[in-house]
């Protein structure tokens, strides 16, 4: 109905800059990773809950930091009111608590997976849509939730990538708020360049030492020429502060063995016992949770960026893949709801960041996926008058729970066929002509995996390999122990 | 670090017009649907894609009729692209087609599910937010792909909606825009008129034939008093299309009696008896798919509003919730691709528009939830220097497979617990002071089903009823035994 278009008026198919599709086979790993995330939560007893993508541009900035509205896509609306995309799923949980708190169990534990959109200039590996996994306890202000939460985060990474020969191939790192409050205290800093030292510690493992000494102190110029400018504290609060960071490589040693380091060195200073405490009581009921020293350790250089948080911070590494960076993180933030409520509804949270995370299970070679992407079977049609008993087939094979496509080209060719379903990584064609069906037998062609040997993959397809006349009556049950054999 | 925060600058936790938040119940509801829905279009060889939310305007705009645009949420980006949300998901099949067809299997078939945006008046039932999940085969113009698609939509409602004795409790009404196209013949009623006929037919269900004579010829005025322009055509033409639109109504008719009818009404016209055998030779396959006359029924007053159809065109509604209009639809497309690409994908494909299939389904009594939205079992804790151990049986239940949630807000009182226990509907809480676990033995409270009595729900809780004593070895057993239990 509509008039013929002319290449004149032909629309280019371009995604937008920083945003990317996933094709079967990487959609089909997206939804693995997160089955497998919903379920630990779900274990867990987390609940699920889902928000609305938009929301007022007041309720998105200001919570987290002064830089985050320059990430935010602006959405615009009829009635002209203020509207964003979420960047994360903290704050909407956060407006989502305070308006229906009076309905809420308290504790409140729920998870989200929902994709979330940032203005990040884009580049490899980096988009501006991007898929969350978040677990977070809200409404308490228990060691309990927070181990809880750590627990939970531990048991979808040991599922994704199970322990090898040398351990965990994971590694949790911790610190807390509290320490880090208490080292400020220790080094003599005014509470105020906190937030200030606390970004600059959270570069250390991508600039190292050297430069986060720099930025503490007078700045730098980095390799591209740009001047970083340096925080200008005096040497002697510097030199603390280093001290304390050389704690940091702890790789073998216990967390009490680590604790014990930082309980000394803070026991100068104000509030270092108390918050040392803390940690170890957290730790402790990590350790009754099973949560061993090699899949989390306490790291006193993680000090997440965000300004909320406000006791135990984490993230998660993969080993092979450090360079990377956290795949994983999160902490205590006491102040949250503040923003829309005077009710205080102190949570804890972990976000997983589903798309990057995919990227370094590739990079340790563990993204294969375990659910085939497309179907199992693909019912080939030889004969166009017979339709009717290729539906019955295909029919037959989906009741019995087997993935099958059914040929629904309009090529007729059976070679054509074939390499069809060999491009959907089928495992078994079934081949049915006028004179098996009267017979009332099929022929099934095993697909794989492809023989060695001189033909090319398409010579062997096109030929009898593989094949097998069996009874009609025996199509299930064949097919069955085919998709079942290795 | 931040600032306590005063009345004066709280933000009022408020949700944009038109979208809306699933709280954990509908969550749940929701995320049982696509599971549904997602096995099955697996079970028929579609494969997941995931399209990015934002497209660039020009892509969105044109393809699905000029009102389209007013419907989409404009987006800016710092490169001043011109961006908006996807409105539905089957143009950013086409711009994922058209741009890596090289790449795809042919037929391609792939399912979606995705939010969708709107700009709609927004009013009860009727959100700016939606979720879709779309299954489409592109790539050929082949009526096996016809019937496989409404034979996998079929499925999905006989698996949502077990039939019951009256029979099905849905039914798959269709048509066919080539059936249509050779009405217009017969009427002799140009073809430019078509697409304006097609949106007057499709009200039918809405507004009854009197309204839709009227609109077809001089207009009329609705209860509101608004003007309904007439399209002004002859009454000769009108007659003609109202007395096909009398072969509509033909329930407990097989789709072969109806479409002989059809047949014998548009044997006059040219193309009438072609168009006629296409749908006939579609319902053959439909048969040959075990899609019963009950099930799936020729209506010939389904014209789909949008130009973009060309053959086959579908919806459902389910029995009892007739009213709510169409919960899943969809039709034979062949030329959506050829706004961006010289090459042919025609395609065919249906869209389940899932939060108003919720709706329905609860209209029909229909949605509640298989899988329990909260944890099963709460693990209380009675005394806090036990934690290790509370801990333990925590793990040991997850382990075992068991949602489990383990008391962790600040509150010790018992009671307190329970009642959160009760609030998330667990079925056991686990109750184990120290008494219990000197004595090796940990005392079950089966929290359900409630019991009839004089007490209040929270007296009962209070109280020793449903407890039992067990050895703390057979923790999980007794729980799984329990569980299991109605």
């Amino acid at each position: 109905m509509s008039p013929p278009q002319g290449q004149a008026s032909r629309v280019a198919p371009v995604i937008p800059r920083g945003m990317q599709d996933f094709e079967p086979a990487r959609a089909r790993a997206r939804q693995e990773l997160v089955a497998v995330a919903s379920r630990v939560y779900e274990r867990y007893g987390f609940q699920p809950l889902a928000t609305s993508a938009i929301e007022h541009w007041e309720v998105l900035v200001g919570s987290a930091g002064p830089e985050a509205h320059q990430q935010i896509f602006a959405v615009a609306s009829p009635e002209q009111d203020e509207l964003g995309l979420r960047f994360d799923l903290t704050v909407p949980l956060s407006r989502y608590v305070a308006a229906n708190q009076q309905q809420l169990p308290r504790p409140f534990r729920r998870y989200q997976v929902a994709p979330v959109w940032r203005l990040d200039k884009p580049g490899p590996g980096r988009f501006r849509e991007f898929l969350q996994c978040d677990a977070d306890i809200v409404g308490t202000t228990s060691a309990v939730a927070d181990a809880e939460v750590v627990a939970a985060l531990r048991d979808v990474f040991a599922e994704l990538l199970p322990a090898d020969a040398s351990g965990p191939r994971f590694r949790v790192r911790m610190s807390d708020r509290r320490l880090l409050d208490a080292l400020l205290r220790l080094a003599r800093l005014d509470p105020s360049v906190g937030p200030a030292v606390l970004r600059v510690v959270d570069k250390l493992d991508r600039v190292g030492l050297a430069k986060v000494e720099a930025e503490l102190t007078g700045g730098y110029e980095d390799e591209s020429g740009d001047t970083i400018e340096g925080l200008g504290l005096d040497r002697e609060s510097v030199a603390v502060v280093l001290d304390f960071l050389a704690l940091r490589d702890q790789r073998g040693r216990t967390r009490d063995a680590v604790l014990e380091d930082v309980g000394r060195f803070l026991s100068g200073a104000e509030g270092g016992a108390e918050a040392c405490a803390m940690v170890a009581a957290f730790s402790g009921h990590l350790a009754s949770l099973g949560v061993t020293d090699a899949e989390a350790c306490i790291d006193v250089s993680i000090a997440r960026g965000l300004a909320y948080y406000t006791g135990p911070v984490f993230e998660v590494e993969l080993r092979g893949a450090e360079a990377m960076g956290s795949v994983g993180s999160g902490g205590r933030y006491d102040d949250l709801v503040g923003r829309f409520s005077a009710q205080a509804w102190p949570g804890v949270g972990v976000s997983l960041g589903v798309d990057r995370l995919l990227a370094a299970l590739e990079q340790v070679g563990n993204s294969e996926s375990t659910v085939p992407v497309g179907p199992s079977v693909l019912v080939t049609v030889l004969d166009r008058e017979r339709l009717p008993e290729y539906f019955a087939l295909a029919r037959e094979l989906r009741v019995a729970g087997v993935s099958t496509d059914l040929w629904c080209g309009t090529a007729r060719s059976f070679a054509k066929q074939v390499r069809h379903g060999d491009r959907l990584g089928v495992r078994v064609a079934v081949i049915a002509g006028g004179d098996e069906l009267s017979r009332d037998t099929v022929t099934l062609k095993d697909m794989g995996p492809p023989e060695a040997g001189a033909e090319s993959r398409e010579e062997w397809l096109a030929a009898r390999h593989g094949q097998r006349e069996i009874p009609r009556g025996s199509l299930v049950a064949e097919i069955r122990r085919m998709l079942e054999s290795p």
